[in-house]
């Protein structure tokens, strides 16, 4: 058996607004699972080597769980355009070229390294609709040791020119990609219709019926932005609401992500409270497009599953630690929208959103959960400026979220194993 | 004459939301004062020296009017605490370390590096009330190249331990330190009452009066919380609005910059727009304190004077560029505040306010206009993921300000000398 103790100070959020904090603790792990966080290191692991981290903090590793890799070299461009524009300008045209795989190579090993140098474990994925660049982006992340889910988008009614397929071709791609997805082992695959005015209902029906026949978790989009709201409403007159378009065809369980959820109502957030969706919150590009403020506080509140994406490159950072922070600034924005009616979130409850939460849609439990994998990151902030008193510990996981010196993840573990540092 | 010639894709802001872009152009500067931007090298500097810098991005360094030097220490932490609440258990007892002039050298050497190595070169700092730090501070600044204003705090009735001065010491200390500032070329002195709620009726008189008699600039906050607002209600039932309370003491004039009016109404903006008084816009404190998002579209449309400040350590970083996304990102927040009815900053409006804007309360003119002393800064994009398609100078400009590689400032320039790089 193989052991791992790492020695530091150790912080996770096993619930909202809670944090473990042990200083100068152990964290175990056998076999690559977590055997516990100690205060003294237990008698039977007394001859296991001990890496020593110093005052260096010890924290869970990242789960984001909304991005668009193929749009990831895009980042930061296009922010001055609203939603459906800045699909059409820069979101397309960028996704077409994942037809070329020896581009999908250079682009999908660059972002799976830049995933885990950041910190980011656990994913789900949106690729293209290209199954062989789909494929690509799945080995390059098992490669880099990034665990999660990737989907081949599926879209036959939107996209513009070079991203199109047809009803039929999109149901085949994903029966072909679905049947060469059996070789890997950390990544595997998650139905993903593009979003409502992307897909037929020829072909949600298909994925819904997909979905139910092999078990498999789905993704989309939900309620971003008002025009695409109306886009919808005027698309699936039949619907009551945007929730019903997926739900109706089978695409909405305990297994589903719902990307947004910016203007989500009462009444459909309580649909996804029943059926157990988890809404992913994407805060910087929720403002990045200008599409709104979510209620995650109210979410929250009212107990739906929340969990954080970067939503790259509508979000335009790929670190989960912006992603965290950028969820702290939004509530205050919409503490000052509700005029500071509602509470904002703490930085302890941002961060909870951004691991534990986010790994929970992949069966981990709270915090660093004994019998969990191991998914865990070592953070140095020993250069940055120093107040005159001591901090503690608790301070400097707090200025982690906002402040950190460069190259400040000394070490990251994904699913028990080592895999950058 | 020292002739200075960068080669590279000039960018610059003119005017609000206007973009000078020189591809492959040439920004030659003679003994530090620039020349001018140019397509083709023109004949008189045919023998000079040209620093070739490729495909870099050639652009104006910033401006950070608003900046609390001892609480650069503390940045990122207290985030989850409201204003008045923050000061007193953060920034506040911060501030009281800065009595030890050794722990002022340490701390002032390092910002003043950071802040030329972010390219900011021009500057309107707080230092604490302790006269000798803020020498220190200026001495500092001076050697790392960093021009500006720096201003030792007057606050004669807040600070709790170990940051209190009296009235008599207040006035004192400050006429000790500007007899001391005569030796500093590039750094001058700025009078500064922290704000009303810390300085007596009395301090606020005698610093009027001497802004007058030695044509000093002023600095202070204006309107920033809603409980700060109240409290200055009561502690000065005599004024109408807060920002009579500066202007009855003679502190309110075309060369006073106030950070923060939040909230500050159509009759404060008038007040301001009337005397010439700059707005410091302060976005990412204005958050993180949960204060209010400040309506920047409107007091521009009204003609006010705009510029930015990062607001160490109430906002949480110090690079300027994220002061700029930050602007942008605010008022996309206020967009939505306003039920989208007022247009949000674009990139290139909010980059003007952080480097134009804030340099002409430096007497600068607009962008690169020849007769200015040279501030720039050259910035790396080499190393983000590639595009398929070749990026714009214009995307690339846009990105930088969301999106950096490590060490992407190659170079900086600051009063027309080398400083980085």
């Amino acid at each position: 058996m193989s052991v791992t103790i790492l020695k530091g100070n150790i912080v996770s959020a096993p619930a909202l607004g809670k944090l473990d904090i042990t200083e100068h603790g152990y964290l175990a792990a056998e076999d690559g699972v977590i055997a516990g966080v100690f205060d003294c290191l237990p008698e039977r692991f007394a001859s296991a080597p001990v890496e020593d981290w110093g005052e260096c903090l010890i924290l869970q590793s990242f789960a984001d769980l909304h991005l668009h890799a193929p749009q990831y070299p895009m980042m930061g461009m296009g922010m001055d355009l609203p939603l459906l524009e800045w699909l059409d300008t820069y979101a397309f045209p960028a996704e077409a070229q994942f037809a070329d795989p020896d581009y999908a190579r250079d682009v999908y090993r660059r972002l799976a390294h830049d995933l885990i140098a950041g910190g980011t474990t656990r994913v789900c994925l949106f690729s293209s609709l290209h199954r062989p660049a789909t494929l690509i982006l799945m080995e390059e992340l098992e490669k880099a040791g990034v665990t999660g889910f990737v989907g081949k988008v599926n879209m036959d009614r939107s996209g513009g020119a070079g991203l199109r397929e047809t009803t039929e071709e999109s149901m085949r791609e994903t029966l072909l990609w679905l049947d060469a997805c059996g070789d890997f082992t950390h990544v595997r695959p998650i139905l993903t219709p593009r979003f409502t005015p992307a897909c037929t209902d020829e072909l949600m029906a298909f994925l819904g019926a997909l979905a139910r026949e092999r078990n498999l978790p789905v993704q989309s989009h939900l309620s971003e932005n008002r025009q695409e709201i109306e886009l919808v409403r005027r698309l699936c007159p039949a619907c009551g609401q945007y929730w019903e378009t997926y739900a109706r065809y089978g695409l909405w369980t305990d297994r589903t992500l719902m990307a947004h959820c910016v203007h989500s109502d009462a009444r459909e957030r309580r649909a996804m409270r029943d059926t157990g969706v988890t809404a992913v919150h994407c805060a910087s590009s929720n403002n990045a497009i200008c599409s709104g403020v979510a209620p995650v506080r109210v979410m929250l509140d009212e107990g739906l599953k929340v969990a954080l994406g970067t939503d790259v490159a509508g979000g335009c950072s790929l670190r989960m630690f912006d992603a965290v922070a950028d969820t702290v600034k939004a509530s205050k924005d919409r503490r000052i929208l509700d005029s500071w009616q509602t509470n904002f979130l703490t930085v302890a409850e941002g961060w909870y959103l951004g691991t534990t939460a986010g790994a929970k849609f992949f069966g981990a439990g709270n915090g660093f959960a004994p019998g969990d994998r191991l998914h865990a990151l070592v953070l140095d902030d020993g250069e940055l400026a120093a107040p005159a008193r001591p901090l503690t510990v608790r301070e400097r996981f707090e200025r982690c979220v906002y402040v950190r010196q460069p190259d400040a993840i000394r070490a990251v573990w994904s699913d028990g194993r080592r895999v950058f540092g």
